[in-house]
């Protein structure tokens, strides 16, 4: 070969989904209301349902590490982070199968409180484990999780249908998950107790399934998504698929006062956890402006958190943080280093 | 710790399942069809359909190895495997989520060809890739699949339901996946044209969906499992299931005439292949001995192979296969090394 080939890792987490929709896409059928691209899949089923179907791996020493999480707080985390994804969509949780590749040597003891943290996260929202599959690897722990859940499609939230005008609200604090792990590779599991909340952001985060499933009945809201990817990221994924802009007020963002010193002490700007630190796992929706008020209400009736960040603006306006002095950036999804002042 | 803690290979993979039936069954839902143990799940939906779902893992140097498949090949047989599970239940296959952790050094053009062998694989059978999540790996590439389909539950056939009388047919050879195995590791992939067959067994499996749906939709079988495991395990989940007992007829086995030779330059005992194999991916299943005919007709006008291999007998009876002279063996699911002459 003359040139040489480029790899996955040069294309790209996005440009490989651009690949897969162009390979995989074409003729599909009426009933497939979200495909490749979308946190979900979703499959109408009949007028008032929709299977909404998600996966996601985890695979030691990439997404976890046995010297920080135990086999519990392993298997609770693996249904989490899809019961997330389903509750994006406003979506009840229902089955989860299992695909596990382990290596011959894991203690079955692990092995049981693994299923046990598992069983435990899904059936606090009345999900059940049904099924999966077991293979041999050769060193390294894979747990993949398949879950689906039904939403009515009248209520289904996804990325699409922000506004210009619309309130951009955030369910929970934002960047305790990186900031924990920062805690963890420092530190290790047994830290210091002001660590605790964050380390316990980190290894066991609590998706906002109910909050999802509340915002999303009421009808107020317009779109949907989870912070997985970090804020700046994710509120991109929203202003792509609406075709629109945004203004974030950093002086609003939501977060855990024991994040400065965590920051200070890894030498890190605050912001590589608030705007970039990412499985957070919060719920960051939009809202018409003069929905705001009975948002706010419904979360207040319903016990949980909400705070307004932000603004929905028209698309040539660009995405912009705003900082504490009032001093605006252009919000880049990739990280701190590409933050530039405009 | 006074006493070592077994692993998971020492509990074995059915050992597992069960610890995983212990941990997560319990209270279920009524529309749970199927659960943990089978080989997928099935949850009732309304009163003509219900949804069945399962997933496959391929890992690389355990299930497949770059040196002897192609990238376009392990995406077909990928969703093969998947494919053959959802026919064993007579369901139609709707939609698979791929599930991948990428080594960032893969080349970007096998990522295309292993996406292009899924599709073609699933659109073969009006079947559509619809999402799913790409995570990166360290070393090895890891190629999950959850797919999912539909199918009437007043057709769904599963492991129970053979009853002592019934034929027990198989709709293709047996052995030739685990034989172009032996193949590929003894010659590689470039050998000669004589294995060609064999070797296309084993790395393009060919799922019988058609045949499953219309042995299914006929209403005639009474129990159905595709022989993953091997013909030998597979018809043991059958009687386990059944509570029943089993003749195979050993003269009966349908195989390629050119195992014998692989048998021997492997220096292997031909049913290492026909009956401990596995991965073949033919359908396993059993139908009353007064509808053995009509089953027959109809393979024969919907041109497909079907063999009659032997008997459902009483539970007490036992597990046997009887050889070319009429001698009988038990018949272990356990493979060779434990075939014991009774």
């Amino acid at each position: 070969m003359s040139e040489r080939e480029p790899t996955v890792a040069e294309i790209g987490e996005f440009g490989l989904i651009d690949r897969i929709r162009t390979i995989c896409g074409g003729d599909t059928s009426p009933d497939l209301l979200l495909s490749i691209g979308d946190d979900t899949a979703v499959v109408r089923l009949d007028d008032h349902r929709a299977m909404v179907a998600t996966c996601d791996i985890q695979v030691e020493d990439i997404h976890f590490q046995w010297n920080t999480i135990t086999p519990y707080q392993l298997g609770r985390r693996s249904m989490a982070v899809n019961l997330s994804d389903i509750a994006s969509m406003g979506a009840t949780p229902l089955y989860a199968l299992t695909s596990l590749a382990v290596p011959p040597s894991l203690p079955a003891a692990h092995f049981d409180k693994m299923f046990a943290g598992m069983n435990d996260e899904v059936r606090q929202f009345g999900a059940l484990v049904v099924g999966g599959n077991l293979a041999r690897s050769n060193e390294r722990l894979v747990v993949d999780v398949f879950m689906w859940g039904m939403v009515d499609p009248a209520h289904m939230l996804t990325r699409t249908g922000a506004q210009a005008g619309d309130v951009v609200y955030v369910t929970g604090a934002l960047g305790s998950s990186r900031a924990g792990l920062d805690v963890l590779m420092r530190y290790g599991p047994s830290c210091s107790d002001e660590y605790a909340e964050v380390v316990r952001a980190h290894l066991e985060p609590r998706p906002r399934v109910r909050e999802g499933r509340t915002i999303a009945q009421s009808g107020l809201a317009t779109t949907m998504i989870d912070v997985s990817d970090g804020l700046a990221a994710d509120i991109g994924h929203i202003c792509d698929s609406s075709q629109v802009g945004v203004e974030i007020d950093e002086s609003q963002l939501p977060f855990d006062a024991v994040l400065f010193k965590i920051a200070r002490n890894a030498e890190r700007d605050l912001r590589e956890y608030t705007l970039y630190g990412g499985e957070d796992y919060e719920l960051l929706f939009t809202v018409r402006s003069t929905d705001a008020n009975a948002m706010e209400r419904l979360a207040q009736e319903n016990g949980f958190a909400l705070r307004g960040i932000g603004r929905v603006v028209a698309d040539r306006e660009g995405r912009t943080l705003i900082d504490p002095q009032g001093t605006r950036h252009a919000l880049d999804p990739k990280g701190w280093d590409h933050f530039r002042v405009v």
